[in-house]
């Protein structure tokens, strides 16, 4: 979605942008603290129950820019129709398999 | 494994401790990387296709704890055997079914 | 997309019927072939490389319908507008969600 | 695990054979259910869910099959040591790899 001039492009989640950032500080939190997990050598199972949590805390903000992008930027593209709409299903298709797959 | 008196246990991983803490490093700036790509609203595509390249690296990370795991504290458990081992061998498929499932 | 009457609704993978019944068919080929793998006491290995090859064939079929969803249902009901679209949209991100986490 | 002369390998699931055999009895009953949902044109979210849930059995099954060869094959190979022991660690690491990324 194209900003007014001089403006930053509007994006799918621009308007829960707080509430991503906030999520990706906690998981760079979660991340250092598996760093010092490591540094102070704590059992590996520990570690790695921690490492699962860190991975699905990701899968959630993956999810939620899904479903924002679906609802904004696809839905926009898909009232315009014509290739745009092809297209931005393409790229979202494409992106849900790398989701899936990762 | 017991560490001597003093030390801090010997984990699995530990004798390969700075290259998991690199790793773990270099994932918690992809994490600050995806702050700043939200910060400046950039396309939620290329948002997502960030995370999964960062939710791979973590998982990079457990296969390689899990391996070190296997190769120490499980195969030093085993050796002694009896209950000692079949704890270990639990809480290893535990470990592996969060991996699975995250 | 409702069919004519007395006609079955059209379905976003209506139009590749065949090809997806074919792919499933050949799963069940696969989960046969497991059968027999684990009746004849095949290396435990074995029969898990060819389980990880079952569930990648079944994640494809289901990309490949949910491709299908968004370009047909889900456009369709973007193109109506209004209750529809959301509903339509939340019901994708939601099967988007149990597809990552199976 | 080599089994007498002229009988078949036991292998870590052979204990638990049946109960793999009607697990993987029953996912075949669900692919060809799925056959059932596409050739009759079902909702693509309703065939979506049945895939998500096939995929959570046969991924079950598999981390079944990996508890049970990390409690025999790989203990046994472990407590016979040296190059065995090593090679079955690295065999199972990658089956648990393989796991993680399908």
């Amino acid at each position: 979605m194209a900003g007014a001039e001089g403006e930053k492009d509007m994006r799918g989640y621009t308007g829960d942008k707080e509430a991503f950032l906030k999520r990706l500080r906690r998981i760079e939190g979660q991340v250092r603290g598996l760093q010092r997990m490591v540094e102070n050598d704590e059992y590996c199972i520990d570690v790695l129950t921690q490492i699962s949590a860190a991975t699905k805390a990701l899968q959630a903000v993956s999810l939620g820019l899904m479903d924002e992008h679906l609802k904004h930027c696809v839905a926009e593209a898909i009232a315009q129709g014509g290739e745009t709409a092809d297209e931005k299903v393409r790229e979202a298709s494409e992106a849900i398999a790398r989701l899936v797959r990762s």
